[in-house]
């Protein structure tokens, strides 16, 4: 088994400019983690997106990773910095929402509030926390400082408002929560819930955005005919809307937020 | 030297939703390999061109090397999975042809079919089976599972028609593999053999795609001036189209697949 | 603390090539270094851009760090390779200007010209000096290998030509060095010394490429209203104009290179 301890990180910072490269070498040079990167394409300052991926990836890492996550329009404001500990995993990041999903996820929380200066570069620089301030706290945590000493446990903390799909006779009606590169439409629609109604091989109506259509519920993409439309269960245990090699977003010409109601019979 | 063992990984799931990230946990949380990524941006569904890129690194890789790659439109089919192994180096992914071509280079190889149900994630999605399937497959070749305790040797897989240039006479007709980054237009023409019948320095007469070009034959891009084309043998020892410090595949407006002849007298 | 030595990767070559994933494996197969990526995504040829991203990340690497740098139009010319040092850091690429304005951040620095073949790859191939040059001389440099067997020292090296920003009475002349992913526009004027001429909270006339405009000069992005043009100082020490949660070059469609002057009274 491995004993080395995990950093994962998350951004909007892109992946041409260096600042991810400052915040591992700010990592680098205080502890010996693996470092493995979420994603650094989070749309600028969407914290909804990112708190998605960053959902959708925590529960494939290892017990005791500590996960930065920065989305973050609020730098440089009275926002605090948090850490979050959840069943054997942490997260740090801003008070904004963004990793509070990822937490309740793997059940219950706590949150502390970044406080301590000592664990914070000497000069920060009021533009660049995730360097100055959330990297070098997840070093510490890896190091095994006590949260305590990183700052005190909170009950306050920014929730994000994500939705929750309705079950409701024959129907159910949720919202696309994210396009994947595949184009992909990924709803908030619980997986295993709906296979309680329907069953894989079953035709199902859908209306997603402006548009309906009907389509078959399959086990995966590789059962319809190329470029033909499906509905299935993605990795994410979320039900999403997807073609075949194809690009179920383009076609459907529909974005995050977008309405998606699912009928059965 | 070096007794941590290297995993690649080499996919079409770009680097935006954290799929990658989801492999590498599952990765991390089963051994202490390095991780390095050779690509994720492969065109979609393009299993030709993960080949070629897979093909082109793997040889620059240590022994002991385990490369995970996943081009694969038939998830969830009744596609298997396969292991590969060639001089020391590993391969894992779907039966589809598109870890032959890397494998073939190293020299002979063995393919085994994935049926361990027990090196798999418990809960396999049926749409993810880079994460669910080969990540951890390729994890318990880490940990040193023996092949056989993975599944059964075959002799039978699919195989990619990748082509073959013909030398005949004073001319040798192939065609292109791939554009890089750069606009490069690389061929499947060997460099080494062209070698034989035409030096460094020469004029050569290519016909690219619907274009007709007289060009130098040179060692390297810097050595004719800045946006003039030129043919070399890359980095990756073939023939190869480029214009120095421009981007060839857009002034010739070819793509993968186009017709190339070279004529040399 | 950590003791497995870090070596950094900055290129023009893009994420899709596997060029990146080569140099990787070469490393990995002669030491046991944690490669960092820098950033792969400098516009193709572009000194200059290559230079400002290297010298941004570079202070907050650890000491010990090497730094392959390769952005190299001049690959397979009679350029050489060179080897800087300065204060516990190493460069390693091509003697093009590249790696000078990082090593000179770090203070006084010493370069040799990269000549013992021995310490390359058997089969240099005239056009990827990153991986056949570059990436095992780094690796011999953490394996411990003197400079001085790598190749001569050397008082003779290319230095590119990146301005300085002028200040005169109640005014400072400068340039735009480098549009970031979030479109900020970081110039080539001291965040510090501008500070010595005005505070945080005042307002500035700023003439940036053929447009003026009044701003703000703040501590971050967050103190001004949405979309709000600003002045601020940058996680790279730097003044920078931005928009809070928006992009400031697309406003201004300003590009690197643009004159940049500033009016405090």
């Amino acid at each position: 088994m491995n004993n080395v301890r995990v950093i994962s990180l998350l951004s909007d910072f892109g992946l041409k400019d260096g600042y991810v490269a400052q915040m591992k070498g700010v990592i680098a040079g205080l502890c010996d983690a693996r470092i493995i990167d979420i994603t650094h394409m989070v749309s600028p300052h969407t914290i909804l997106e990112g708190a998605f991926i960053l959902r959708s990836a925590v529960s494939y890492f290892p017990r005791g990773s500590v996960h930065v996550a920065v989305v973050d329009p609020g730098v440089g404001t009275d926002r605090c910095g948090i850490v979050v500990t959840a069943r054997d995993h942490v997260f740090v990041g801003p008070d904004n929402g963004l990793l509070i999903p990822a937490a309740r996820l793997l059940g219950e929380f706590t949150v502390y509030k970044i406080t301590n200066k000592n664990v914070m570069l000497r000069s920060v620089s009021h533009t660049f926390d995730g360097r100055d301030v959330f990297a070098p706290v997840a070093a510490h945590i890896v190091l095994g400082m006590p949260f305590e000493r990183i700052g005190e446990q909170t009950n306050s903390y920014v929730e994000l408002d994500s939705g929750q799909a309705v079950f409701s006779g024959k129907s159910v009606s949720g919202r696309v929560l994210y396009i994947d590169h595949f184009g992909n439409i990924i709803t908030n629609i619980d997986g295993a819930e709906l296979l309680e109604h329907v069953g894989f091989g079953s035709q199902v109506m859908v209306f997603v955005g402006d548009k309906r259509v009907e389509l078959p519920f399959v086990r995966s993409y590789g059962l319809v005919d190329t470029q033909m439309v499906l509905g299935t269960i993605g990795g994410s245990t979320l039900f999403e809307i997807g073609a075949n090699q194809g690009d179920a977003a383009k076609k459907f010409k529909v974005k995050p937020g977008a309405s998606v109601k699912v009928l059965f019979s």
